[in-house]
Order: structure tokens, then C-alpha cells, then sequence
């Protein structure tokens, strides 16, 4: 056994920072544990002159990335700098190389995941990347090795802090997208330019990794199918309370015979589920397995801190393999998953119509529906002057028949806009 | 690599039962996860005659445990008898020999769990046992890997299913303690002896188990301050909902400057946080360490399936290891606690008093508590004819200090009974 596990970390931003911090700090816990000290000998970055207040000395860090990888005295890579690339090329080189390589790298793992576990695999290291996936939250190792011998049927996740943090004040405060947008970038819970967030393009990377890992397929983040909270009102917010619901973008994957089911939306989900109460910045997943039943994951989906916490126990695992001579358990992806087009999905659906408050509008709305076979669960209307909206809960019905159905409301006379429509999850959890 | 890992089953139960079957159904997949067939060569059960429906041969199964510990055709021993002994003498006696052992046995490990541990580290072989706490719940991975490079300062955990549904039912359905326990007694959810449940024992077991890997300490299950349910009364639960509460058995362990604060008592819990939606027969964890923040980890606490969906996780771990000449993490347990006396705890308490509904009474309450230095938060009283209800909440004090009030109540006249005192954790997740 060596006397020491070196690691060359390639981006010292928030999370690197919080890496070498919480190494110094646990340095005698980790010691003891893997039986060799663990420490930085290398660090990319990309500007040298950036105050960064670190216990390391000035000459580990450098400005060539690939130099970190090549290095003699790196025995592990830890990559965070996010991005596709040139991360992916560095990640790669360093497994050829048969360095292990810990990544919070949830683009690249959604996009090119299923060629880097090959190349682990083929150089016989660990590739590791519990803190891809809900920051601090285990569900990577969860996936991997508690359920290696069980069968997951569904995984839905909250899988993204920012929009959570925006529903959630929408629904705390009956305030409307654009308002909690603004606060939630003061306050630094989201980006100047939060497309990837609010758009579902975040979440949607994170549930690709685990509907692959959960199926033992290749899924990739493309064939997520994807929307964004973007046109939540605060409207719907107070429609779905009054109807028992909250509403929360979630990922959801689900094995369907052959076939894998995956998405991300916004949508009604019941109060008495267990993610609806995962509130603020918070991620959960919810999983469910054939033996095991449901299970829960929930915590931290961000921040420099909880992100290293889980970067530093990947380290630690992968160390004591190293030390060993042996790796952790790999992933199954056979080949790429046969994805359910959208509109076979089978759920019940939330539509929002503004109308006009007259005799015979409601009953032109419920023709349509049945015209496409889609029952309706519950209705109300409620007058505002001389408008009203009208409120429709759908019975289980397929997404292209609720589609045709949106399609004949837009021809009707009395429908002055189709306001919303939304996904509501309440059979699948019974 | 050997083709064919072999397990020796100690056991074969509800939850043997199911192991055999998982491990049968999911045959292929374990074998193409691990390199290997994982297959069961021997099972000891107390009474060969007993009809098991399993997919094994007759000669499989035999009455001599100790033969299956020493069989050269096992590789793996699976412990799944339960009780302190012969499961002591015989997980002892394997890891002795060099083979590594799967267990779900929370007594023997809350009470003896420090020497095995040692045995297994000494011997050089695993020593698993997820499903010795929170049955499905991946809790002792969590902890044991994810969180290694963190420092973990508490853990709060519902943690037996039978307790969890008794007062949910109460919650719910507003009914006392002894008809639910009745309900719970026919739908099979408490057993006919139901002490080791309700007196909150099993809880202090796996509350042990949770301390001692949380803190790197020895904590045996004599020391966690424990007390059950049964003094929970209907009028109790009402109260704590009218105060924003519910209340709910939990296993806390805190790690307090050198000391640990460990112990097992119903508790009032702000209806807000995310353990006070874990209702019936589901277990939830709640760890906070300084990284990560707040984790919780919810799920089926028992039941053959849901156990043996973990003890199969442990098992291919197990057999990946034994497959690399390599073992998992260790426990660092390197000395016995300093375990916080129950008096120096410092928390909030409600006390209910039934006291005659006259002039002076709420005064001579108020002074005793003054008194002790005990400060009331919040007081309310209700009248019933001409006896009432005082309801009492206290600001943070002193167990001890509130111990004495206590006792000072008991002398004042006025005062008819002591109806109850229990401890409310609200500042703690703040």
C-alpha cells in the first residue's frame, strides 16, 4: 500500500475550493480510514492569478489541464470544471492512462456517459460521480450497489434547486414566475441566465443519468423528453392547491415493458406524496424497486460544500480500491433503451381554459373531450365579470389524444386561450 | 475469479425466504453484475419439515449451523436467525475461518457489534449488515461511504415501522394507544408480544448501530437513554397538532463537543420537517454533517422483501470484494463513548397537567416553574366541568432542572395528575 493517495484536480471553483478545504480539514479521518494520507499534488485552473485563499502552495497550481493528467504524482483525477469539453477529452485520456477519475460532470456523464464507463471498464478503473446527480445526496451508490440485486421499477426525481426554490416561493407566496425569478437571482438560488435551469435542461441531464443507471441502458439526455416552468402561473400554483396538489419539476423514468418512459415537466403532484414536502433548494429522489418498495433520497442538490462531501467520499472509495488493487462495481449499459415516444404516455392530465361566461361554452368543451375518448375527472368553472376559466382534471387518457383534444379546443367557439395544461401523477403512486 | 460464489445460509425465515428468491429471480442480472453465479449451497433452519416452497434441493438444507459456517462449498455466510446467540458464537466463528458475513442481526450488533467488527478487520474479510437498521433503507452505506470524508453532528431516525404505524394511526384517527396497538396487533403490524417495539428497544438497537458509525464510537444499545410509547395518550397528539406538532418515536444521537447525547423517546416534531411525514409502517433517517447538510434517507423499515432487497445488496458487494481479494470500508471504532448523561440534555418540553379549575392553581404552577429556572413559552388551559387541562410548553431547559419542577408539581395542591411530560425538538432543526 502506498503512503499516500495523490490527486491532481482539474477546476478549483466553488466546489474544488470546498474539495481541498474539507481534505485539509478531515485529513487524520481520511488517513485513518484509507490507511494513506490523500493529497492534492496537482491543481488546473484557468487563471493563475485568482486570490483563492487555500491551504496549497502556489507551485501545484498550473494552467495545463493534460499536464495534470500525465503527472507522475497524480494517482487520481478529480475533474471539476464541468462543460463537455475539453473536460471529456481529459477525462478520457486519464482513464487510457488507467487513472481512476471522481467527476461531478452531469452534461458530460448525460451525453457521453455510456462511452466513459466503457473506457473505465476496458482500463479497469474506477470512474466515479456521486455528486453528478442531487449534489450531496447518495443515489448514485444507492443505484449501483444497495439495489444491484433488486429490480427498479420508477425513479421521480426533484432534481433541480433553482426551480424548486422558484415553485416553491410561487406556492408559499401566491407569487407569479416572473417576481420569484428576479428575488431567486438576488438572492443567488438562480443564474443571470437561467435558461438551464428553468428550462428543465439541468434536471433532464440528471434524470438520463439515472434512468441509464436504474435500467442498466443507455439513455441520453436528448431522449429526455423535457419542459420547463417557464409558463407556471401562479394561477396554477392556487389550482393545484385547492385540488390537493403541488406542483414540482420533476424527472421521472419508468420501465414500461420493453420499453423506458422518461421526462422532465412541470407537475401536480399530491400533497401526501413524499416529495411534495421538498421544499426551497432541496433535491430528492424517489425510487421505487420491486423488494425493496419506495424508498426516499433526499438533501442538498447544490452549493460548494455539499457537492465536495460527496466528490470526497467517491475519493475515499476510490483510494481504498486503488490501495487494494481493485475497483467498484460497474455500470450495465448493453445497449441503447427503447424510449416511449411522448405521445403513447398514459397519465392524467390539468387543462386551464379562459372562456367566455356564457350558456353552452362548457358544453362545446366537453364534446371535444369526448370526441378523443378522454374522460374527465373533475371540472369547475368560476366567473370573473363577464369571463370565466374553466378548470379541467382529466381521467387517465394518452398524451396524444389529450393532444388532439387541446388541438379541437383552440377551433371552439367561447375559448378565448388555452391558459395551461400539466401532467398530473396521482394513480402511479397509489 | 471464481465462476460461482457460495452462500451458506443461517435462517431461513420470511426474510430468508425472500433472499432466496430475489437471489434465484434475479440470477442473471446478479451474475452478469458480479463476474459470478451467486448460489446458495446450504441453509440452516431450526425444523427441516417445514413446507418453504423454494426453488432448492432438499439436501441443501440441514439442521447444524455450525457445519454450513464450516462448509468448504460456502464462501459467503449469511446471517439471518436473529438474537444475540448461537448468531454471536457462529458470525465469530466465520469471520475466525476467513469468511466474510452478511448479516441483518441489529441486537447482536448494537450489543457485540465492536468485536466483530474487530474480528472482521483482523481476519481481513467484510462484515455487511445494511439491513440491520432500516431494513430497504440504504443507511449504512450512507454513512460508511458517502458521508466518510464529511463529519456527521446528528442523526435522527424513525426507526421501527410497528411504533411509526401506532401513532400514525392515533394521528389519524384520533383513537388511544391501547385500541390501535389492538388493530396493529390484528393486521399484523405489532406482534402478540409487542414489548420489544412499544418499549422503544428495537429503536435503542439500531439507534447504537447509527451512533456508533456516525461518531467513530463504541455505543452499545444499554446506552441509549430509551423510553416506548405506551404513555402516549390521544389527548397528547391532539395537543401536539394544535401546537404545529406531531409526535413521533425517534432515535436521536448528537454529537456534543466530546460527548454523544443518544437516546430513544417519543418526541413533539414541527409538523414542517421532513420526518414528520413519515407515517405508518415507513422508516426514516435524517443525518446532518457539516459539508452535506441536512440528508434524509425514508423507506420500508421490515418486511421479507424489503430486507432481503438489502441483504442482497450487501451480499454482491461481498462477492465483488472476495472476487478482487479485497474488502470494504471499516468501522473506526476505536474507543467506548463518552455518552452525555440525560439530565445535562438541554431541549424543550411540553407538559400536560390535569388540574382542579380554580383561582391560584396556574400562579403556583408558574412559581414552581420559576423556580427550577424552567422558562414557559407557551400556557394554555382548558376547562372540563370543574376540572381542567394545563398545557405547557417550555422554553429550552435543563432535563434535570425540568425533572425537579416536575417533582415539585407533585406537591402542589391543585394539582390532580401529572398527565404527561415529553420533549420537543423544534429548535434543533432550526
Amino acid at each position: 500500500m502506498a503512503e499516500a493517495v495523490r490527486i491532481g484536480l482539474l477546476g478549483c471553483g466553488t466546489v474544488g475550493g470546498a474539495v481541498v478545504l474539507l481534505l485539509s480539514q478531515q485529513q487524520e479521518a481520511i488517513a485513518a480510514r484509507t490507511g494513506a494520507a490523500i493529497i492534492v499534488t496537482r491543481i488546473a485552473v484557468r487563471d493563475l492569478n485568482r486570490q483563492r485563499n487555500l491551504p496549497i502552495a502556489d507551485e501545484v497550481f498550473t494552467t495545463d489541464a493534460q499536464a495534470v493528467v500525465d503527472a507522475d504524482d497524480v494517482d487520481i483525477v478529480v475533474e471539476l470544471m464541468g462543460g463537455e469539453e475539453p473536460a471529456g477529452t481529459l477525462i478520457m485520456r486519464a482513464l487510457e492512462r488507467g487513472k481512476p477519475v471522481v467527476t461531478a460532470n452531469k452534461l458530460l456523464l448525460a451525453r457521453s456517459g455510456h462511452k466513459l464507463y466503457a473506457k473505465a471498464a476496458t482500463a479497469g478503473v474506477d470512474l466515479a460521480y456521486e455528486a453528478a446527480v442531487a449534489g450531496a445526496v447518495p443515489i448514485i451508490k444507492p443505484l449501483k450497489e444497495s439495489l444491484a440485486g433488486d429490480q427498479v421499477t420508477r425513479v421521480v426525481g426533484i432534481l433541480n434547486g433553482t426551480t424548486n426554490f422558484i415553485l416553491t416561493q410561487m406556492t408559499e407566496h401566491g407569487a407569479d414566475y416572473s417576481t420569484v425569478l428576479k428575488d431567486a437571482q438576488e438572492l443567488g438560488y438562480a443564474e443571470a441566465d437561467p435558461t438551464a435551469d428553468v428550462s428543465g435542461a439541468d434536471a433532464a441531464a440528471k434524470c438520463a443519468i439515472l434512468a441509464s443507471l436504474a435500467f442498466d441502458t443507455i439513455v441520453h439526455a436528448d431522449d429526455v423528453f423535457t419542459e420547463g416552468i417557464e409558463q407556471v402561473s401562479a394561477t396554477d400554483i392556487s389550482v393545484a392547491d385547492r385540488l390537493g396538489y403541488v406542483i414540482k419539476l420533476v424527472g421521472i423514468a419508468s420501465r414500461c415493458g420493453e420499453e423506458i418512459d422518461v421526462r422532465v415537466h412541470p407537475t401536480f403532484l399530491p400533497k401526501t406524496h413524499p416529495l411534495a414536502s421538498v421544499s426551497g433548494a432541496f433535491n430528492a429522489v424517489f425510487v421505487q424497486a420491486e423488494a425493496a418498495g419506495d424508498l426516499m433520497f433526499y438533501g442538498r442538490g447544490a452549493g460548494g460544500e455539499p457537492t465536495a462531501s460527496a466528490v470526497l467520499g467517491d475519493i475515499i472509495d476510490v483510494a481504498r480500491n486503488l490501495q487494494q488493487n481493485a475497483t467498484g462495481p460497474r455500470e450495465m449499459m448493453l445497449h441503447a433503451s427503447n424510449i416511449r415516444p411522448i405521445g403513447l404516455l398514459q397519465t392524467q392530465y390539468y387543462v386551464l381554459l379562459d372562456v367566455d361566461d356564457q350558456a353552452g361554452v362548457l358544453a362545446g368543451v366537453a364534446a371535444i373531450f369526448g370526441d378523443h375518448n378522454v374522460s374527465i375527472a373533475q371540472v369547475w368553472q368560476e366567473g370573473h365579470e363577464d369571463a370565466a376559466q374553466l378548470v379541467l382534471v382529466t381521467h387517465r387518457a394518452q398524451e396524444q389524444a389529450l393532444r388532439a383534444t387541446v388541438d379541437g379546443l383552440r377551433t371552439l367557439s367561447g375559448i378565448r386561450r388555452i391558459a395551461s395544461v400539466m401532467r398530473v401523477e396521482s394513480e402511479v403512486f397509489a
